[in-house]
């Protein structure tokens, strides 16, 4: 009987370890998970943080035992890799406990880099990507009643931290290296934010990278800045490492190593607009390559072709959403970049309650005409909605004329009768 | 200097009078409406039945005098055309004057078939397609104070009217001449928008094909079935109708004679999914049109491809969306269609006060793998933005594979790990 061995046991190990059971139902699959728990919703820590999910249950989705009856997998937590001999074909337990494998998926995920600043091991310091870690920030806000909070990192980990906190009543000062936010290299997008944030009282200082913790007076700090894949068990290993500094895998997730694959935030995968690599750590993809390195594993034909870098974001009610290559995104990767930018209330005005302003982008080579990117603010679902339009526009390689020719819908409880998107794009094409 | 004449002053006809006079400033332009007023919002009627809308002036875009003063377009109201000479490049109004073009823009919209139904002229008979009907019928709403309601036709308009009349306090019958609603021959669908329609008390009488009035015993009727497009005009003139009974066109929205366009609920157009001629009026699709028809009129070269059959309805608070085809449209289009119809939530379930059920049905063809169709229902705009996804997919041609494929945006508040579109897709690449 073949066995399987994950390591991770959280959005990626698990879809893995869960797929190749369902396509192998013979196979001996194992997971290795270092943390005391698995399978839970990362994304949902900042809501826990906030107090909006309650417990920390609440964001688990299986137990161990769950995946044991149900699923015929044997999970094990705090159980650290140590080391992955591929000669051997076995993982090396930090206790020292050798177990054998024939083929292997890497999960080992990211984590902030606590390294690149001084004091970040103070036990006010705290890092939102375990649940462990989460767990010990909000046993700190209950008994201390910190004051005063520095977020330091403003992607959108960091933005929703600083959300959290706020509304936890703390007073919250938010830093960023850049001067931008969210990393989109888009000016105006953190000017439209900035002025949110203001609105709501988290102070942003932007262009201030924090070296030291030291001595700035914070009573709790969140660190999102720096986050890195977790690779050196597999460079060690001799697991190919992608420019990117993210392990580096082919369509079917394999690794160099034969029988050996990698999946999630740990991994880099390709930008379908630009054709490179790209490392983007978000769940979604984590639970899609997960899936895909996990029925390589069970010997099944599947592929994940790569992503065109959507992601959104809540703060202080403000849905941020972006997919593609911002304006000097694109131009650093070689395209001849055209931009029109639109607000617009997203429905029909006369629905006086529900109405709201949003604000549409759209980026577009101009040599070619094709659609390059997109971001959309605003409040609700309408603008996941407006950025997923984007985001297939993408994976279609839409030009800027055949995204304006989309039949989109309307009716006026949900949009109104020229979709702002449409409008973004007629805008758009009398640009190029 | 050359003339445009655009019959019609609503949707169709006033977005190509505006499209023309901005691509050519030197254009002479007149509008002919033959109703009291001219762009409104026509999707806005039902609401202004509901009282959502007060005043019929909330649904007015613009006044003649703004055509006239800022677009320099001259537009007149109560003007009706009773015939077009083509041969001598002129209209003739129903007084008998005589209008010369050197271009026409046709723009004559669509009516329902009152003569089908005996009894249809009684004076508590009413139709919404026009605000000249929806303040006859507000009016008598108000005045007669009508306890009981009927509904002919369960389409989209003859849900909202349901939906604004039993909003009002009526007890309202809702008749439906075939099995299905909207027209999307779905079961499934039928049923759970017939228990959604239960569960609000509107009674709903499928497979009643309503022939008389007489005797039924209501205090009002809201007649919404036999749209038929209004193209007598254009047929005794010698444009060609297609075999959907509308006006047949180019992409360019030019018709069979130079120098005459058409546009709007008047005229067929391409279905991308089947290339057929289709018939389905709607206001996006009117604006769209009109907008082509005016720069075709002004001498530039746009070109409107078709449609995928985009819409949406919100009937007591459920949004109902649907694009493509239905399994049962896809057979009768030659196809071997297989659909996978699932039931989610619509955002991490941990965002307790927002969560909802939504479902997703997803149609393909067997043998290409295709995507051919889709329809959403759930609340709110998540399903706006779900089902304008899937018309995305749908006008780039995508299979299921590229659709699972999809880079969706994730968030807690926005949408689950896995979007339903995804885990529909996922049940459907299996069911191939």
């Amino acid at each position: 009987m073949a066995r399987l061995v994950v390591i991770g046991g959280v959005a990626a190990g698990l879809s893995a370890a869960s797929r190749a059971r369902r396509l192998d139902p013979s196979l001996d699959i194992l997971v290795l998970e270092k943390g005391s728990t698995i399978s839970y919703g990362a994304c949902g820590l900042p809501y826990y943080v906030e107090g909006r999910v309650e417990s920390a249950r609440q964001l688990i989705v299986y137990t161990p035992e769950y995946f044991r009856r149900e699923r015929n997998i044997e999970v094990r937590t705090t159980a650290e890799v140590a080391a992955i001999s591929h000669p051997r074909r076995e993982v090396v337990l930090a206790g020292g406990e050798r177990i054998k494998y024939d083929r292997l998926v890497v999960g080992t995920g990211a984590r902030p880099d606590r390294g690149a600043i001084a004091g970040a091991d103070a036990p006010h310091v705290f890092t939102l990507y375990t649940l462990d870690d989460t767990e010990r920030l909000r046993a700190f806000l209950r008994e201390r009643r910190p004051k005063r909070a520095a977020v330091i990192g403003a992607g959108y980990i960091g933005l929703e931290a600083a959300d959290a906190l706020r509304v936890n009543g703390l007073a919250v000062t938010l830093f960023a290296s850049e001067s931008d936010l969210l990393g989109r290299q888009d000016p105006e997008l953190t000017k439209l934010l900035a002025k949110h944030l203001e609105r709501f009282h988290v102070e942003l200082r932007l262009n201030t990278p924090v070296r030291s913790l030291d001595g700035l007076g914070f009573d709790v700090v969140v660190l999102s800045s720096g986050l890195r894949p977790n690779v050196e068990l597999a460079q060690e290993a001799g697991i190919e490492i992608g420019r990117t500094g993210a392990i580096r895998t082919s369509e079917r997730m394999e690794t160099n190593l034969t029988g050996v694959f990698a999946a999630g935030d740990c991994i880099e995968t390709t930008h379908l607009v630009t054709g490179r690599p790209v490392w983007i750590p978000l769940g979604t993809t984590a639970n899609k390559t997960g899936r895909v390195a996990g029925a390589s594993a069970a010997g099944a034909r599947e592929r994940f072709p790569g992503i065109v870098g959507t992601s959104i974001v809540r703060v202080c009610g403000l849905a941020v959403a972006m997919t593609g290559l911002s304006v000097s995104q694109a131009r650093k990767e070689g395209f001849d970049p055209v931009a029109a930018r639109i607000q617009s209330l997203d429905r029909a005005k006369y629905f006086q309650w529900w109405v709201k302003p949003t604000t549409v982008e759209l980026v577009a080579d101009r040599r070619t005409g094709r659609l390059l990117g997109g971001t959309v603010t605003g409040f609700g679902d309408g603008v996941a909605g407006r950025i997923n339009v984007t985001a297939t526009a993408l994976a279609a390689k839409m030009t800027v004329q055949d995204f304006e020719q989309l039949d989109l819908c309307y009716a006026p409880p949900f949009a109104p009768v020229w979709d702002p998107l449409l409008v973004a794009a007629q805008q758009l094409r009398k640009a190029i």
